[in-house]
């Protein structure tokens, strides 16, 4: 996972259990395949193993536990993800925040087990925060931003410069991504010009009537 | 499901990650179909889609979340469990307890989409507390005997004959299931003559070094 | 407390910390004596041990924590409601759910602390659920109308009278409290002939311009 | 607070309870005043605006909620503990862990109300983590020592002098703490010249025969 990314997070949108999830991962390995660039998916949790099977485009969680394995019913271990065939993970999204002290647990094992570590981020202090940690990635969201109609390339481009910039002085291995709003080419490009290397988005493509043109319009600004 | 149950939570244990979750899954449904007992898999939740496609028999969640479809990533809903082919689920497992509300809250939802809910509860009141929001299922389970060696049966008959008397006198419709300990035919054949219309159980199966016997022990006993 | 009962719960509102709060509590320890009806107040929970130096009158706490004394930094006990002097506790407010096996383990040590226990439901079925588990008050609250105009009494009277009428069937020690909306005179004259021993509020007294006058209006109609 | 600092934290401890606790609060104080050190009480958080009317040391919360004041029933807000009296806060401790984006929300909330700040950390990485934040405190204490009978600063000396050698190229105004196990002068001593600037500590006092004793010998290393 080297160059520009695009990651789309299923969220828990109603059109994308079962399969219409495995219908939008694969859209995501063709436009992927088409246009040379990493579309990741990261379906809902219950279909990851079952995602994984169907695409052969990388495929992530949307979170998981800070817990070892054993005796811990409804938990998902990074175990259990390296077992579904996952190859990365967000951590802390704005929806599902964790603590501080599991953040940098789940990175540690997700070092450990070769598992690609995206911490999200709400502020410029918490993205340097979990850059600390020394995750694989950080995503800005700011998230009054998330789910609407304005990229925060647009609304806040400091925020994301700035991100970048200090995240780098942290932790120059850390790569920066940034979120919330992003939805066409014109966001995409704004987002790799302030220095993120890739973008996260959810209801811009998972909620769009046609997301291979929409995903087709975001990997031609890569 | 009508007859008497066995239900096989696989929890978070690394031994069952995977391909070794789905083999330990067709070992459920392959004894189910010898002895004619319903034996249900609780895999791990990430493997919970790719399960279904590989049994006929009937799967099960370990847990989901009570929230609505949408912007909310890492939850499970009850709709991305219909999209996963489960039949039924677990709620309020002692490894991971409910607020009140939720569980009323998603024993209706199941209702609503034709999935199975089995309340776990840790004592008679709570039995009965939970009775009251009518579930397939109340399954008690002393949390001090789980995954211990000594079954509540043995250890504590009467929890499971007050608890099948007065969740009966509060709602007929509702079985009881017992768990905790549970580990061989004659534990099975005491929790149904406790009233108990089945079983509960993980490590004395998961853990076991030979699942098959294990299993077909206790269906024997049914 | 056994005659109809006014429940002040004062939340995290700005305008009743420190000293204001105490002069809140003082207003309500004054009606009450005023009147012969007995009104509780909840004080903000730093503030609970200091509340019950300053006023004669009942003071409750807002919750609790379902942890025995110990290592358990920030987490509130019973016997730390007892040391503070706390005649009884809300339990699972809608702002601060409890798991169903914390309400029922703490309803317990309500009982064997002498501790009067308020178990805060949201519709019929848990109100039941919570009967179950034998608290002295189960505190009907529809969260969409709690802080609004509308008072649970006009918007919907019969979820006060169903849950009474049941709840009575399943423990006639339990009494019930109506809440969500309550303002004046007219609504708690209402919530008594709907069956409801007295009513629990917050935002119509703690916000009010003056609490003395909106509390003699409440008591009026006991 | 400039000079070194001893921190003593009541935790939920049944013997420091309403009168009890008042009066440790009241050792602390008496101590401080003896020996010119600063000694911090801790109490329970319902006791707190009652301790601070009773003594002129300083005492802090055991934590705080990071809402906003309002509807938030059993929530403590920071304007909670300015009404209060509170001078500081606990922050993440290992009992009453937080999330990264809320210990953020509170540092800052801590610095706009001029309440001292003091994170909870397990190790090195995440007390730099914390440290970012640019709260006033970082205090490192190894989980699995806390509550024991070895100190931190004999067990695991490294592990003061690297966090306070990390926290300081961070940020400079951020004083490093160290707890867990931290029971008597020799302790205190090598904390000091690990280059902590005091030691926060529960058990080792609350828990003493005679914390009078205990204290002053604390403060005697200082």
């Amino acid at each position: 996972m080297k160059g520009p990314l695009i990651i789309v997070n299923f969220k828990a949108y109603e059109n994308v259990c079962g399969a219409q999830g495995l219908a939008l991962a694969a859209t995501c390995e063709k436009v992927g395949k088409e246009t040379g660039i990493t579309i990741v998916a990261c379906p809902q949790m219950v279909d990851l193993a079952l995602t994984v099977t169907h695409v052969t485009s990388p495929v992530w969680a949307q979170g998981l536990n800070s817990v070892s394995p054993g005796g811990r019913t409804g938990h998902t271990t990074i175990e259990a993800l390296v077992g579904a065939g996952a190859k990365g993970t967000l951590i802390n999204h704005s929806e599902n925040r964790e603590m501080l002290f599991d953040i940098d647990a789940i990175v540690k094992s997700c070092k450990k087990n070769n598992i690609a570590s995206c911490v999200c981020t709400n502020n410029i202090d918490v993205s340097c925060s979990a850059a600390m940690l020394g995750p694989d990635f950080v995503a800005i969201e700011p998230p009054e931003l998330i789910g609407g109609d304005i990229s925060v390339t647009t609304a806040d481009p400091k925020i994301v410069s700035a991100t970048v910039k200090r995240v780098k002085e942290i932790n120059k291995n850390v790569e920066v991504l940034c979120g919330a709003g992003v939805k066409n080419a014109q966001d995409v490009k704004a987002a790799l010009e302030l220095g993120a290397k890739g973008v996260l988005l959810a209801s811009g493509v998972v909620k769009a009537k046609d997301p291979k043109t929409v995903l087709r319009d975001l990997a031609s600004a890569m």
